[in-house]
């Protein structure tokens, strides 16, 4: 069955604010697209960095309508035989726009069923060797919002590449830290199973289980389910990341 | 009298530019929205800093056409008993939608009449205890952009919390710094009165009135009306802030 | 020829995303043109950097589609005598507004015949003298974008104020450094003329040549031809900026 569109693109690069990179990014999808409206994830994944840039997608594309087309280019290995993917998640109805490295891993965690096709770059005029994202990553996802068909662009992918889940099964114990985000909460890859268990992590026990960071006295740690269903650590006003002294892919543990 | 719609949604968060809360809001924002123009003033307010984020919004929402939506997520309480605010500013034709923890309170110290409704978040599917910004409010300025009537949200608020004004009385010739700039200029809470006054801060008397900086001799300091009707202080090509060696809350006195 | 409209303003900034300047600066488009689409190049041209800001608009603009108009605001003589131009850049279909600082400049070196208006600041109410960008420029630009035909905004300029060329002519083999970018790429002045050339700058050869950065092995410097048709230097997964220790303007030297 064929998705709808939004008319929505959604961008997420290491491209950083600086330089004229995102802008001439934007200008590609509504050249391509026209009409279409282009919103940022974000411009700031750490250059290269396909995991922080996974966990930005995963945090923002569930929020968006449906028919959504989300745009990932953080792309270390432009020019090279990686190969670019246009990839259909039917039952969340989302349209994936990207580079076949990871970039996409999380939100296909959470895809039931997905088509993947790899894009033929020779479809493209005038296609530079350093910035597919402004030749073809762009021009395919304003083409997508404006009701192209995603097999449009290349022949079926076969096996994309997967990070490793960002998401534990439920009842699960051990898991890692995915990330520390903006505020020091430290977001782990595990699900709560319920009941008072105590999170350990960096060596800490923290016993403390609250259902909003404001229920903590100001200073104390303590953890909570966040926002993507995950269990947190937090400290109220201040850092978990710097008070733990811990960072991502530290262990943690449920006891 | 009922408020048009410009279809804009402006958004005010200290949600940084690298995980992609802000992404998620925006989302949420268009889902709840369809067709609304979303806009950011800042996503950059210092994390939990309710004040810088209320001068982000009254530098920005001035600009904007009547019948704007203004959302602000600078949220240190999220989850606990704080309010979650619909306020419609009627002599300004601007909705303000926030926390209510004073982010709305500059451009309250605008408006001469206004009602505030407090939003009930059992209204809302699925609402998360860590992120009210896109369980509950960035929906909410979504389907007023849309139309929907602010006072559907929930019942009236009776008072909202305030800041000390952001602005003091035309005439007033003591007051302090309500802001450094990126620039580094200093922006008082003081009217000019007219005149040669001398505007003294942080031990020293700033005597060189100009009319822009570009009056100013390349790093000189003087002093101006700048574009909020206030008084700042300035030096040329440099930063005043520095060169004071003040910051924010410093005593001013006009002379 | 009248140039078409795509109802697109770019904004090119000093600006920065802390303050609520930008978000001004958002909305004064939006008020001057309903239905504009306002997209963002940066707003992270370090201040008062009119080089950076004509580089940055140089990379960006020529994605966009014919019609859009490009507004940049880093104008470090706000309030002076300084003009604030309107550029039709006919052949490309571009449409530029900017105080006439040389911000303009990299894209004028690619326009074969525009033509220059100063704007009348008079034309427009309320103008402050230190904020020229939300009370002249942007609703210049605004009204553009809705159809305004640009020489209703004053007379013709004459000639406007341009930087060195971003670019040397083909052929020639010494150059500078434009620019060293988020990535620490360094991108050149200089075209490639085929051939092997050696690229000789900070004292380096550099000899290896590859079609892009990640034919090179991780950690070696090497040179492509960039984006924006411009040699650069590169470190894969790394700063040749760093590496080499040199920096914008730095002399470059194809051997």
């Amino acid at each position: 069955m064929a998705i709808g569109r939004s008319g929505i693109v959604t961008l997420t690069t290491d491209f950083g604010t600086v330089d004229g990179y995102a802008g001439a990014l934007r200008g590609a999808v509504l050249a391509a697209g026209r009409g279409a409206t282009v919103v940022d994830v974000t411009h700031d994944v750490p250059a290269r960095a396909v995991r922080e840039g996974a966990f930005a997608l995963r945090t923002a594309a569930p929020s968006f309508p449906p028919g959504t087309v989300h745009l990932a280019v953080v792309d270390p290995g432009v020019g090279s035989s990686r190969r670019l993917l246009v990839v259909v998640d039917h039952g969340n109805q989302r349209i994936l726009v990207a580079p076949d490295n990871g970039v996409l891993s999380y939100l296909l965690d959470d895809a039931s069923v997905f088509d993947a096709h790899a894009i033929d770059p020779s479809r493209f005029a005038a296609v530079s060797r350093t910035f597919h994202g402004r030749d073809v990553l762009g021009p395919t996802a304003g083409r997508i919002a404006a009701g192209a068909d995603p097999s449009e662009f290349g022949p079926p992918a076969g096996e994309v590449i997967r990070l490793p889940p960002y998401r534990e099964p439920v009842g699960k114990r051990e898991g890692r830290i995915l990330r520390a985000d903006r505020f020091g909460n430290l977001v782990t890859t595990l699900q709560s199973v319920g009941g008072d268990a105590v999170v350990e992590v960096g060596g800490i026990q923290v016993r403390r289980r609250v259902g909003c960071y404001a229920e903590l006295p100001v200073g104390e740690v303590g953890w909570c389910v966040g926002s993507l269903g995950l269990i947190e650590v937090a400290v109220r006003d201040g850092s978990a990341a710097e008070r733990l002294g811990v960072r991502e892919d530290a262990a943690v543990r449920l006891t």
